[in-house]
């Protein structure tokens, strides 16, 4: 096996909670595959979570702050705030990113989500001086990506028929919106569930799951995502036929 | 008209933005409808985005943090942190709640999703402690909802075939995993789209619209979506048969 990069960014305010448990597991666990590992741990870097001028140095005051335009002006001058520089070297060192985070109101914690506003600025992650298409290999491009998320609830509450939708779609706007949209290759996420009361069994098989997981970072079958260039028009809508038979709600955005 | 309570909770950086702008505006439009309105302006505030432990003054750092424990023994004895406790105040005494953000990577900015996280405790907005079913009119029950978010691209990329995905399915984390389940009663978003270049005339027209929509907050239609006592089983799955005739995705969640 080929040795490979991988950036782990945790975000949970316990070391000793499950989160903070899968963490360390996953960097055990990918370092004795002979992977380098490095992490992002939000809390214990006490990650500044709020996208604000101070992350633009050379933003005077003296006009309004246009957040997209002062991302893109800092990013391609170099003038990001150190911290958010720092974590864009990690993404574009990495082969692959994981992210480990407790499901909070059906999304990431806001620290993760300050984390992505933040780094994934306008000029590095998109916009219009990444050269495109973005969706196919630039940018971010090439790197796999792997959700590894702890949720309090059951399954079957996130199923096809569950009360809280099912988790791609809960996850689409992380999957597709972010990790897709920048160039990334999503797999499924990896999750546990009923995290309120996890027995040690369930916690030994999720272990042991998300090490088979860790296994196929490189090598399972991604989430088959579409093609940006070649299955949606300029008003970024799905090209008429193009669906899979039967695929509604977001699994149209799936390849049959 | 009968007077009611709105909180206005807005997130965005530079009062001299469109966020800030829609802000003012509904600010103006309510008082002028003859409502009592509350700002809870988070840059402003100087809002904390992320859970940590010192929300929880007890917390003695003897034990692991656990989040929901100590949110909910916090809550029930009335020791969260200040900032928590002021903005829950503000959440029980109003008859509506309306949230301006722009839209960061298809969901909530990080102060905003920290809004939610620190002040949706357990113990207050959902959980055993509070009287079940706390999404049919107990804990926050009653209260109406709009979502008025501000997009830049362009409203085909979130329509039904749109790549970014309908924008009812990327906002549903939210709509109804935070605002139902709470027991809110969310109205359908409100959403400015191509913000990145908006013309004085769509700003005018946005603005028609918005008031239009704040004149209709405690009267229009809301989603409909389900009752969970009536439509969902213990396991939170969706009654055989419920669904509406061709209802797919997220949509089996809305009534018939």
């Amino acid at each position: 096996m080929s040795t490979k990069k991988v950036l782990v960014v945790s975000a949970h305010p316990e070391p000793r909670s499950l989160n903070g448990a899968l963490t360390s597991f996953a960097v055990e666990h990918l370092l004795a595959a002979g992977h380098e590992v490095r992490v992002s741990d939000l809390y214990a870097m006490k990650w500044k979570a709020t996208v604000d001028a101070d992350d633009f140095p050379d933003h005077t005051g003296a006009g309004p702050l246009d957040v997209l335009a002062a991302q893109e002006r800092a990013t391609l001058a170099g003038r990001l705030s150190a911290d958010v520089a720092a974590e864009q070297e990690k993404v574009v060192w990495s082969d692959a990113v994981v992210l480990q985070f407790p499901m909070w109101w059906f999304s990431l914690p806001a620290i993760l989500k300050g984390w992505v506003d933040r780094v994934f600025s306008n000029g590095f992650a998109f916009g219009v001086t990444v050269p495109p298409p973005y969706t196919e290999g630039a940018a971010l491009g090439g790197r796999r990506a792997l959700l590894s998320v702890a949720i309090g609830a059951r399954e079957s509450a996130f199923s096809a028929r569950g009360a809280h939708g099912p988790l791609a779609d809960v996850l689409f706007p992380v999957q597709h919106g972010v990790l897709w949209f920048t160039g990334m290759t999503p797999l499924e996420p990896f999750a546990v569930y009923g995290t309120v009361d996890l027995s040690p069994e369930a916690y030994a098989a999720a272990r042991r799951e998300y090490g088979r997981r860790l296994d196929g970072l490189f090598t399972d079958d991604p989430v088959p995502f579409r093609s940006l260039v070649d299955d949606y028009g300029r008003d970024m809508r799905l090209l008429p036929g193009a669906e899979a038979p039967g695929a509604t709600g977001l699994g149209l955005h799936r390849r049959p």
